[in-house]
């Protein structure tokens, strides 16, 4: 959307999931087991049976396991997105889309049959436990401040700790820990990643937080690891690369975040355009009243520059580069802009928008969230002013 | 709050007021009560009781019927928003604190002893039944498209029409209805207002609207007026001159808002504040980040002009103006100062911000809608432009 | 500059523009010859002596003639942009870019050599004489107001009128002037453009305005056309084409200016970039100082969106498009986005930013009049928000 | 302007000052005595000889040397400032108000005749020899930083040192110059105060910075303080206090700049609209374009808040406070409002908006440089963000 599809194969699946998504998943955005922590498993199921019967479930990863380009993935999870349901429906939500695409890139052949095929097939859902609670000094947006820890124990290890807002975890079936297994002064090797199954007594949900958004199956929870026991065979990757693996997922999870909204946020424009094109007041349609007009053509722009920052950055992770600050610029650039977006849209709509009765409303609450998750705004300009300085210096002694 | 007592039973008032809402009320706060459309109406006499038992009960209504200045009003019903809480628990919440502003104004003794009387007492609620559906073509907030109509029948009216976003509809036991009983080419001169008690068969709540704010009893819902019957008794004031009360209520209930949402809004900058002095990221207070500290540093000074504004526009009401460009003028600079302090607010408290651990998220939510409630802020501006062009012409002229 | 060479023969002539405005144009950025309307033509023909004899003189245009691609031009023209007197040195400047674009594609063999070549030479200026006088109701943004009119005589055509703001009037020796020939009642019918050799006297200078920007050699002027006689062998193209062509150069120019105020305003980061780098304020450098490294980080992003804005629309142009609403786009995102840069890289430097010693200044005062030049940023959200009601419509029917 | 007159002789006097600046010295604004680097002295002396007739003069210093309070103050000034020519017609002009108001409370009385006296007549200059180059080192922003030394000789000092951006140095005829006497290890008791007698061989006048402004006379200029002997009794007030006559003059002085400039702008504002009012485009005035009657009515509320912000500040200072923080307050919000206030003036005017034809383009280059002038914008945020957490963790303990 917003920018052509980069080959022959990513149109075919990005007009396929597109149809979908509006004649199919749309007609599930008023059903009642939308719920306050994200649609429910019975319901994420139900819309799952008909993609996959559609053949549009997890429409990025090919029959063969390969993976689409991300600038490919990029024209197909915008228009996954085009609704928040698309996402649950067609298996490219958070966090699944990106423990799917870490998985591929790390697990063994063994550890991929146990818990990279059930979420390819869109049988189970997964959690990536690593943020930790911030008011107890834990890892929010600093990992150095990793809490948890795994202790060696006979052929495995046994972790203990406690984990903030786990996305997915109530429900999950596959889980990823992340856990201090060394005292490195380096805290990038400090870390290890650990696969479970998932339910675990020693996985306990303490809660689910009450968030602002509400658009991911089994919300947002803290949950306590209780001498979780993990054997050497699901170590992901090796011990103490954690925070290297962490890196890989890093710019893809990151940038798809910025795809599936960037969806929803056209369709909440597509909704306000509609809207401000038939509703009157004062005597001619909202549109014609530059007040809202001017606000439309706004968001033309603001769609328009997060489309090619996608693009943009999409291109440079597909260059083989991890492509750490283009996808901090292009999180906050895109969040930013969506999230003026969104509330442009609400004011649009009046009354309508902040009612219930579009999914306006709700974008607005998911991106208002979305500026904050992946690290805030704040945290990404923080490390961008830092690589200005870097380069600055750089260039002089040049 | 950020500008001084204007009087000395002002500050009697307010100081009693403020202690309550912190001691008392903020415990409510977590309240399972609390729900999507408002708090429940138990929970709401729950705390009146306390607040009965206290004294502080109605405080901008004193014990002989005298309403405080309009400045006064501004110190007391800041501190009722301390929590989103407090005006339910004080009865100085929208819509009834501007109906009972209405009816003190207007209503005749018998009028008054029916419908005032337990509204000022804290038994019960009231709605205003004014706004019709956008999309059916009925007033949003254009008054001339006014479509529900009153016809004369025997000794009184019979009202059918259809209504939106009526705030508190669902629960009240007191109505204002507005409807249109004349053609007359002056669209000020059409709509007459007429009182109702209720539970009443001929007024039926098709359905409470799903909104993104939460705080107020009843919600906001779509009601139907299916040959409602109200004697020439309970029309309030004349006939026929509906739009000139509504325009007495407006400015006052409009800068009410103002009041109390700026409470709201002070105390979750008090609550980031908090958060940003103890919570820690790489190395230092997050306060003392600049990032941060840049934030609460704006929203201190967007407060301040909040106040400023707040108390301008009462004084001006005070003086006997109906302050109609004023009000918007205040209500404009309000809402969207308030809402710049909110998600403020809500970014330097992070994952903590988006959650309903403390009332930050809540605020938010309801300052955006409050941006829409009471004319959207593009219609404001509209008239406002309007007053600019007639007065640059006028002082031509002069 | 932010975004990839597209091809090899864009980025042989990019580097060797970008090493000639960076080691030989900016020794020239505080020659007293840079004067409040532009500098002079002597200062300009010194320099373009230098760019001749270096090969980059005119560097979008090939020696056959052939015109580098829009997205070639993109990577040229910005870097040209890296001094505000890049251009002028360079030949790459406004008006004259734009005049010679538009002759090359619609001028007879015969007004190219009367005309054109002394442009790509660099030997003379240019001059496009359309915009009018807004308060006596002329042309402003609004071509149907085109007042100046040419009524034929003998194998000619005299034209009379009054044009405001003509960019390089003032020293120009070629002139392109629009004026109404038809009262047709399609205003795109209307008008003719015909080729001025100048001076003429009837040609008349009333005054160069005073205005904030200062970067154009020859200013802008006030001009009256007073009985002036064009022949018919120098209409250029066809009678009451005027318009048609007005939209064949229209976008092209727009986009150039985007590109070199592009190149100006990334020069202005890389200068606060180095100033807050070095300088020291309560212990550190300033861009340690979140408050000062984080408008550095929204600079690097604003950027980004920019050349990325850029580079879409000059794919479009390319493709063969009029690009009319993908130019406003631009136009509209990258002037606002610049002016964003500018005014964070002055805030950032301090007194020495509102100060002339670096060019951080005048690009600020140069962006300033960039977002009103051109089409003021209104103007296009007008005619954007038309486009985003009719897609609307069309998608409906559809 | 935008608040009513506080008292009856603040009206008296702001109502002639009015008069005067409207009828007077707006005749005056195309002058060409107004150069870039402020208007001459030969001008201002004209101008001041016609208000010195009127009995404006220096209004807010009445006969018998009384002050008006800060609230008086700033109806007069805020008149004053109708023109940016204005304050030098008056002598209400920076730095000499606050130089008047800083001797008028530590000079001597022999030195009140010396140095004040020829400054309250209108018949000299002053300026304030404070901030030095940032660059190498010395005081910008950070008084911390002061490196100009005075050493005791004989009965008095020898001052060496280099000043820059000192507003009026050139052709100033009285001086205060602030130098390091010690090394304490409290920053604020290292400083002196000394007056001087100008012109003095041993103050050298290196240039005059060109700048974005142009109000101020003899413009900023690089000072060379070289041996400069001062007498014991041309010491200001007691040795080591400069810092603290500072802040007396410091909250005081801010707060003119606000007014001043506050009334520049609402007269730009002025301009705008009645531009807006009669410019036609696309076939109505253009305030009755909403895309330009929103800008106007966004400058209103802007407008207002600033007024009210003024008023506050003064009141406080009134009250015997220094103000500090309440001043910075006042300072961000007045200087941000002001410069987008400015900004829509530029934009709503358009090609004339960016042009000299009008006072609005001086006045958006005079903001421009006022957000830096006086400790810009981030400087003061960071002393609030100070004082937030000063102010919670004292709460805290209560």
């Amino acid at each position: 959307m917003y920018t052509p599809y980069p080959t022959e194969r990513s149109r075919a699946i990005g007009e396929r999931v597109e149809a979908f998504v509006r004649d199919v998943v749309t007609q599930y955005e008023q059903d009642p087991r939308c719920g306050s922590h994200g649609p429910s498993d019975e319901l994420m199921h139900e819309m799952r049976a008909l993609a996959r019967a559609q053949g549009v479930l997890t429409p990025h990863i090919l029959a063969d396991g390969d993976h689409l380009s991300q600038l490919e993935t990029a024209a197909v999870l915008k228009r996954s997105g085009i609704s928040p349901l698309g996402p649950v429906a067609l298996n490219t939500m958070a966090p699944d889309e990106g423990n799917m695409y870490l998985l591929g890139k790390v697990a063994s052949a063994e550890q991929k049959t146990l818990f990279l095929d059930p979420l390819v097939s869109g049988q189970a859902r997964s959690a990536f436990f690593m943020t930790e609670p911030a008011l107890e000094g834990g890892a929010g947006s600093d990992p150095g401040m990793l809490m948890t820890s795994a202790t060696p124990q006979g052929d495995g290890w046994v972790i203990n700790g406690r984990k903030m807002f786990i996305t997915g975890a109530d429900g999950a079936e596959v889980g990823i820990v992340m856990a201090r297994t060394s005292e490195a002064n380096d805290p990038k090797t400090r870390a290890t990643m650990f696969l479970v199954k998932l339910p675990n007594p020693a996985v306990r949900t303490e809660r689910v937080i009450d968030t602002i958004d509400s658009s991911m199956p089994g919300g947002h929870a803290v949950v306590m690891l209780d001498n979780l026991y993990v054997p050497n065979a699901h170590v992901l990757g090796q011990v103490h690369e954690g925070f290297h693996y962490a890196q890989v997922r890093l710019s893809p999870a990151r940038l798809s975040h910025c795809m599936r909204w960037f969806g929803s946020t056209a369709r909440a424009h597509e909704i306000a355009s509609r809207y401000a094109t038939h509703r009157k007041a004062f005597g001619k349609p909202l549109i014609d009243h530059e007040g809202v007009g001017f606000m439309l053509a706004d968001n033309l722009i603001d769609l328009q520059q997060a489309a090619l920052m996608i693009d943009w950055c999409a291109k440079i992770i597909d260059e083989g580069s991890l492509a750490t600050a283009e996808s901090s610029m292009t999180k906050v650039a895109v969040s930013e802009a969506l999230f003026r977006v969104a509330d442009r849209c609400v004011q649009v709509m009046g009354g309508l928008g902040v009612s219930g009765d579009t999914i306006v409303e709700q974008v607005f609450r998911e991106i208002r969230a979305f500026r904050i998750y992946d690290g805030p705004t704040e945290v990404h300009k923080w490390s961008l002013a830092k690589k200005i300085k870097r380069e600055t210096l750089l260039k002089e002694q040049a």
